[in-house]
């Protein structure tokens, strides 16, 4: 990875601002749904990410590979060869590796390691269930980000989320300790799902500066405009709005990548009406 | 994987009794700490990891291998290989594989695939975070085990797992969910920590049943016989206590997988004279 590459943050802030798009698209290659004339290949995935990312690179203000579609497959090498693409050939668009990791200190460094030096990525999404010593190793790669699991946009997420803490909800104690605490080098974002927008608008009063990775629009059903209302920083950004497979299968054919494109500037296009 | 292997719990309960240990060897390759010789080679972790496994492997009730070394060496091929060594020559001997997985439920299928169909483990640990239907996934894998993250080993524990929600701790609660609604299948067990022998005996208590996978002897200086005292079941099983480091690393000359072999062995020693 170029050791002059800027912070996360700084692409982050540089993109939102150059690009005028807080549209995030995730990488969820499956395999079974790709064009017909694609699937055969031994380097399918890396072709088919490929191809959505140089599609989709103007509308985007970051990417986020799901690491899990890469390790069902065996496919960790094709992941390291996406991600040297997107710096080679769209160097001023960071990359989140979504993995959501979380484990104690020593196998919190190599899962940092692996984030970070392996991958190369700018940041990564992590589990904060296990605290704060769990998080600090990613920490010290100074200039990464790490997103951490706050309110997510899945049913099951009110088991243990929404439960009360003493006088707030668990995930408002864990945007609240990212804001302060445990952020002391700035390099904390919060995951709030687009599906529970009065929870995103609680999570960016508790935490009015950390960037928010938003997933759940699209495919989850996620609103746009209540997301735009609740989430948006003061200046009209702070967010991070993914889209998956909403973007990835918007074609079947060998048009797919033309038909991402186009998907991704709609969404960019109903993102911004709101901002 | 041969499609008639016994379920996990069975291999476990047939394990307990048979070679009579409640010893589980973590397997955290960490090339930097091998012998000189081996340090160098492609299949280092693999070799590495297999003569641990062949030396031990009669104290022990469980492997662990923890992926995130692994995957910070670029290492899943040999990952691969450990595991497939050890179902051809310890078939008895069940895997746990310590992923620490958490995510939506199409992400949590690929995880699943990975850890079950392409590692062929037989059961693989998870974070609970995110809600009972990111667990799912991994119970229809039948016959396959899943242990819950409930109350950690590590100093951050106390963040989150300790918060009162309400009349209990969070990882009381967690400890109920699995013991009832979310065990309807009877493929859940917990991880708990060592180093808190209160709270072992509280989870217990909450889940007599549960096989409970418990980190944080050895180099995290747990106590073995307050653990036996406060988890093992009524019969003297239902614990499967992990050590990695102070194992793997007993020994550092070329003499580790013996060196690794009395480590195991007196570990197993220790642990039965307070069954």
């Amino acid at each position: 990875m170029n050791p002059v590459r800027a912070a996360f943050t700084e692409l982050l802030a540089a993109r939102w601002r150059d690009a005028n798009t807080l549209l995030c698209v995730g990488l969820d290659p499956d395999p079974p749904r790709f064009a017909p004339q694609l699937r055969a290949g031994e380097r399918a995935i890396t072709d088919f990410c490929c191809a959505i990312v140089d599609a989709t690179a103007p509308y985007v203000c970051a990417f986020k590979p799901q690491i899990a579609y890469f390790s069902s497959e065996r496919a960790e090498s094709q992941l390291e060869a996406v991600l040297a693409h997107i710096r080679r050939a769209h160097p001023q668009i960071p990359v989140i590796l979504d993995a959501k990791r979380g484990d104690i200190g020593p196998t919190a460094q190599q899962y940092a390691r692996e984030a970070f030096e392996r991958y190369g990525a700018d940041a990564v999404t992590l589990s904060p269930f296990m605290g704060q010593d769990t998080i600090e190793p990613f920490l010290e790669y100074a200039g990464r980000g790490a997103f951490l699991l706050c309110r997510t946009s899945n049913r099951g997420g009110d088991d243990l989320q929404m439960l009360d803490v003493g006088g707030e909800r668990l995930y408002e104690r864990i945007a609240r300790l990212a804001a302060a605490t445990w952020n002391r080098t700035g390099q904390l974002g919060l995951v709030v799902g687009a599906t529970y927008p009065a929870e995103l608008a609680r999570v960016r009063a508790l935490a009015p500066g950390l960037p928010l990775l938003v997933p759940g629009i699209g495919a989850q059903g996620g609103d746009v405009q209540a997301t735009l209302l609740a989430g948006c920083t003061s200046n009209g950004t702070g967010l991070v709005i993914n889209s998956s497979r909403a973007i990835l299968y918007a074609g079947a054919d060998e048009n797919y990548a033309q038909a991402a494109a186009q998907a991704a500037r709609a969404t960019r296009d109903q993102i911004n009406r709101y901002r």
